[in-house]
């Protein structure tokens, strides 16, 4: 039987300081990561954004993995270079070296630690099963509604790929409660992947509540593209708390309140979250679902 | 009766938004702070920084004014030359134009709304009361321990200078109960100063709870200078809360942890400041003092 090939990543973003911290001691003391039937890699994306202390240098390097941006060979951005040699080293995507990619992330909103799967498939189900058996605070998050290649995300390049998002963490700052949730979590997607190597799968719950990513709200701009309102204090660090038609969610500098329109509550996450101060992206809203493995 | 003359200053860091947001604000609106007796002006002090979305470009703009740094002709990075500027503007800081600078900040640290006062005067005290009793939830932090001169920051250049720190609030994220925190501790210190300049000041309460700054505590390093350690998850998020000897305050990565020495409980704050990455500060301390107005 072949070993079944793991990358874990860290420092996708510089800024970005649990999966940095996590690569490098794991680099110190693989023991930690080995697993039978698994050969376990670690690595450390992008130290020169993390020297600059800041997400990327040029563009989002977690956005640059499409079959699009990898094969354009104008894209000649810094994170552009990173994105075709990391491809070069873990995928390529058309026909990828590594069976899965755990990408580990940070953000400032209050998501707790978050599993993001981008496809929903039986091995997808069974690994949110299993994540939730272990970690009942674990939330699990399903990207699936754009083909996996669409997003340009690192973990799209191996055959599967899945990203570990855990906060509230400012950034350029490592809470010891986050880090302790980030390394718990990627754990038991080993042990979850070293289990289906080997047969030994136990058994499973039924049912896993998730939450669906359906689509993420910008703040309102003016004509000149700056925001004239700004996340409502009810809605802020609520995230995946349910939001009802008519909940505020949007305070305007001159103190009217936007409320949420449709007749549907849904689960706002991604609130407020720094990294997107320069998309103007506000959150995300997901709808519950609930996966059977 | 002159008026007397006060400068409301936003933006001194450059990825702390709520000054910045305020400011702007007053700048279209200044009968917000309009006051009986006073002269107020409002002030965006480092638009670069906030260009680049950090706190600085070449250092840190609020260390620069000191009376040493002012008067030397060697400094020259952008922070420095913008210090000369600002001093030559509000200050200067041998014979101040401006009575009263109100310095805007926040900080990722839980501290809330809190007001630094540098000196331990009656002025100061009555503010520090006026204050509390408008808005209980106020922390008053005293750094009085090094003369005003020394510590280099901004509103040292006026006849009188407080700063207004609030959190937690990512940086380069605008949260509206920390904005609103801001504007109603502003509205009040003007409001004190107003009925001050009237002599119209309303009875004060004997005494107020105020924190005094003592130390301020690093990370411990190797010998390269790293970290070996984190803030602990149990002293983490617990600003102004209670440390008393025996407590854990660093959890070093092989798993050991640290323990607060000494016999005082004493007062942690700037907990975990992403802004004191590069200096490893860690929390400062202080003692729970009262003040009698």
């Amino acid at each position: 039987m072949s070993e079944y090939r793991v990358a874990v990543v860290g420092g996708t973003h510089g800024n970005e300081f649990s999966g940095i911290h996590l690569v490098s001691q794991w680099q110190n003391a693989p023991e930690a990561l080995a697993r039978p039937g698994l050969s376990v890699e670690t690595l450390w994306a992008h130290p020169r954004a993390h020297e600059a202390n800041c997400r990327y240098l040029d563009a989002d390097l977690n956005r640059q993995f499409t079959e699009t941006l990898l094969g354009d060979p104008q894209q000649r951005n810094y994170e552009a270079l990173l994105a075709k040699a990391l491809d070069q080293q873990l995928g390529p995507k058309s026909d990828p070296k590594t069976d899965l990619i755990i990408d580990l992330h940070n953000t400032t909103s209050a998501m707790g630690p978050t599993l993001i799967l981008l496809q929903n498939d039986p091995w997808a189900r069974q690994l949110a099963a299993y994540v939730k058996g272990g970690m009942p605070e674990a939330v699990i998050l399903l990207e699936d509604n754009e083909p996996e290649s669409g997003w340009g995300y690192l973990c799209s390049v191996a055959r599967r790929g899945v990203m570990v998002e855990v906060g509230p963490q400012p950034q350029s700052v490592l809470r010891q409660e986050i880090l302790d949730q980030m390394a718990q979590m990627v754990g038991l997607i080993l042990d979850f992947v070293s289990a289906c190597q080997l047969g030994q799968l136990p058994s499973l719950p039924a049912e896993v509540e998730a939450f669906r990513y359906l689509e993420t709200r910008t703040l309102p701009l003016d004509e000149a593209g700056r925001p004239v309102a700004m996340v409502s204090r009810e809605l802020d660090g609520r995230d995946f708390q349910p939001l009802a038609p008519g909940d505020p969610v949007f305070t305007y500098f001159d103190g009217k309140v936007a409320c949420l329109g449709g007749e549907k509550t849904l689960y706002p996450h991604f609130i407020n979250e720094a990294a997107y101060y320069q998309s103007h992206a506000a959150f995300s809203l997901a709808e519950k679902i609930t996966l059977k493995p």
